[in-house]
């Protein structure tokens, strides 16, 4: 049977198919086009599921996956922010929740808390889980930088200092191990 | 350090980028293109996390959704095989399983053994997790063809008796609740 609440879940599943038309910077790593926010977010459910052991704390990896599920869901309203497109942190942090009140109201009340209360937390970047999700957030993207030549950072013409203030903070607060690495790369890219 | 072990789970996560390159039969719901099998994945964990409580059985859910994000990552290497594409079980399985051993063996071998495991299980079709994960592999893309007036059903000339035959069983094993709504739907639909 169709029920009120069956019906508030298939809408919103719905509406989120849009996610599969907003644009990323970044390219996929053949070049071909752009990557979408929905194949990102499954490509970073996927990181997170394999390198839960280069968190800087203890995680749920569970959660994590759920955070990186809805992360980007926002998006539908409010489109792709870029981390090298100088937009005004605070006007995005308002512009996206409430993108998170609308999307998220679309559930039965109890479920639509529940994933609001999950995506405010990955805002926050506070919780182990959160840091960690967030760190990976970066992560694939300066992953794809390096593999494609330059992506991103040559489009905007971004200095290696610039790459370390924007991505480095993020990464080593929640996967220290990853970003030692990164160092490395970032390094090498930028002197190759 | 990039130790031995995260050079090949970066490795597999750079395979895997490719999934975002493999188009199924279904649209996006806006028919502006068909839907790649990373987003169809990122859909499909996103079902998982609502409609639990539609499964046939009691689930884990974090297992379901690890299914469902590496459900299809063996059509990196055969494509998708479409529901209504008459192509054989027996030699689809056999080109799935080479593929899902050359895949998962790029990882560490305990962590590819796993997600092997994973994997198989859902093929295999018989633990809850994974009869749940199986029936929303074939909800998502019923949804999408009621959604937008016959899809892949009046691509292929689909009958609505194939349609009963092709979902119906692995809809109703892993979520019944779900199959009652489809078959008004479908009902509707070819009426219509």
């Amino acid at each position: 049977m169709l029920t009120r609440a069956l019906e508030q879940q298939l809408n919103f599943l719905r509406e989120i198919d849009r996610l599969k038309t907003v644009l990323r910077q970044s390219p996929l790593l053949d070049r071909s086009r752009k990557e979408n926010s929905a194949e990102h977010s499954w490509h970073l459910a996927m990181y997170a599921l394999l390198l839960q052991e280069h968190a800087g704390g203890p995680v749920n990896v569970s959660r994590v996956v759920q955070m990186l599920l809805l992360h980007d869901i926002v998006e539908i309203d409010v489109g792709d922010f870029p981390i090298h497109g100088g937009s005004s942190p605070a006007q995005q942090a308002e512009q996206e929740a409430r993108a998170a009140a609308r999307l998220f109201g679309l559930l039965p009340p109890e479920q639509g808390d529940r994933f609001l209360a999950l995506w405010q937390e990955f805002e926050g970047a506070e919780s182990e889980d959160a840091k960690f999700a967030k760190a990976l957030d970066r992560f694939q993207p300066l992953l794809i930088n390096v593999f494609t030549g330059g992506g991103t950072w040559t489009e905007n013409g971004v200095s290696m200092e610039q790459v370390f203030s924007r991505y480095g903070p993020v990464i080593q607060r929640g996967a220290p191990g990853l970003w030692a690495v990164c160092e490395v790369w970032v390094g090498q890219h930028f002197a190759g």
